[in-house]
């Protein structure tokens, strides 16, 4: 596994941004640590799914590269494999919810036309995908339970932990499980002593649950303000989250929101709130990581101005 | 003069931040140039001014140390002064107009309370400040026109220099003058080659008008939403300008709009107006500085989301 990071890792140096890491003197003081932002919010299409969509395409069955790609996904994703897909010259289709923000759609149509909505929940989704999958023959790239995309996000984790071998922690948001899955392989096969902790919205915490539980756990509602944290933990991601994880944090919305004004307005860089949710979750606890060099993801910074009040 | 920045910038070491430089490939494909972000929007209380402000209290006269300073501004200086005054232990006072915005206030408010309110405009502020001086034994620090204030912006670019000595072109916004004074003697005094190019909102045009005319001009009306530009060219600032910048550029209140709506929701970091108008004069004449390294000064990131639609 090792090698296979370290080379698909070398592979998407052509296409991916290195993306910076940064330090506040605000949040070490507030925390009682030394914290490491890497900022995937500066990846192209404005989240670490980007890595994933290069890494899926370039290792797609050859069969499929006349024909093209097919994801269902409402954010980053899409226009992260749409855009990906533009640059591999790789047709691509993407299932949408009908409810999609404006900015979100148009970010998308400027790489591919073929969108098809849908309505607004997973099984829609899934449904209308097999129904194209029927009469098109297309590649089916699932966003985040998928081994091309897990190694493709393990890249990030890679450049961290080779630029800052004194991380003790590195914290990652779970949704899906892709992010957490990719960060967890490279760091436990980069580093001797680096542990990942999980940070999840309580109000969606089935991977929380699903660590206590030994099996899948589901969320009855997606009701929270972290837009990209609202998929279900996904069978590939599981497992390796059981193996390579050490422990989940969650935290309210409030804390969310109350860390999500901190970075915008004092750090001054623009993420969404699902990159809130680990700072959030390293303030909670912060009495628990003292004076330890902490790695916090910032995922993506694809947020509505528009519709947000602070 | 080459002494003094050195030694000014060492000593700012332990109360500044050094501001990361960012790059941004999207940007660098759009103006068909390398340019290079320096991030004074992540400086302590969010704009430069905190250089200027930590450097003026430093070498205030010793007989007001116990009384302490002064200065009236509604904006990023009483912010950047009432912190370095609070962070030096000097009493802090500050005269700011009645029409200051909540956010601004309250950030100030946190370092002192002595904030007396004025009408919203420079006579009133200048007259209500020399009130208070009949009274009171305070320095009065001007947010611009002064030589420490000066000396303290030029840490920022010195920093920039010595990092990336290729770079061909600095470009810095201009307000009252004391960033682009400071930046200019710092470029030239540190970097054979580099240019000093200046920024301004075609709406408050002084600068651009003075270097004309070889006299300070005035501006009609303050009509900028570059809210940190619209204070007059200062008489310090003035002849060092005209020694050492190379030109200034325009841009129109549109072309700062479209500047800031790119750094904030493509580039995903925080800035105020006043940074987006370099970016613009950038855009806007990217002909000019073809496959060039180009350096952009992000003066601050202190912007109220609330009152702002894309």
């Amino acid at each position: 596994m090792r090698d296979i990071i370290l080379s698909v890792t070398k592979d998407l140096q052509k296409f991916v941004i290195k993306t910076p890491v940064l330090r506040f003197d605000i949040i070490d003081s507030l925390c009682n640590c030394n914290v490491f932002f890497k900022c995937e919010n500066f990846q192209h299409t404005g989240s670490f799914k980007y890595r994933a969509a290069i890494n899926a395409i370039k290792n797609m069955p050859v069969e499929f590269k006349q024909t093209g790609v097919i994801t269902h996904s409402s954010g980053n994703f899409a226009h992260a494999l749409a855009r990906a897909a533009y640059e591999l010259k790789i047709p691509c289709h993407l299932v949408m919810p009908n409810n999609t923000p404006n900015f979100k759609k148009s970010s998308v149509l400027s790489y591919t036309k073929n969108v098809i909505e849908c309505e607004s929940n997973l099984k829609a989704r899934e449904f209308t995908t097999s129904e194209i999958l029927k009469n098109k023959n297309l590649y089916f790239i699932h966003p985040s339970n998928n081994m091309d995309v897990i190694i493709g996000n393990s890249s990030c984790a890679l450049e961290f932990i080779i630029d800052y071998p004194n991380l003790d922690f590195v914290f990652s948001p779970i949704g899906g499980g892709g992010l957490i899955a990719g960060t967890s392989i490279a760091i436990n096969n980069f580093s001797e002593h680096c542990q990942v902790i999980g940070a999840e919205p309580s109000n969606v915490d089935d991977a929380y649950r699903s660590l206590i539980s030994g099996k899948i756990e589901f969320n009855e509602s997606t009701n929270t303000i972290a837009d990209g944290l609202r998929t279900n933990l996904g069978s590939i991601n599981f497992p390796i989250i059981q193996n390579y994880v050490n422990e989940i944090l969650l935290v309210s919305e409030d804390e969310i929101m109350d860390s999500l004004d901190i970075i915008i307005n004092k750090l001054k860089i623009v993420v969404e709130p699902s990159s809130a949710v680990v700072l959030a979750a390293l303030i909670k606890n912060n009495k628990k990581f003292k004076n330890k060099n902490i790695g916090l993801i910032m995922c993506g910074g694809n947020i509505d101005f528009n519709s947000l009040k602070f």
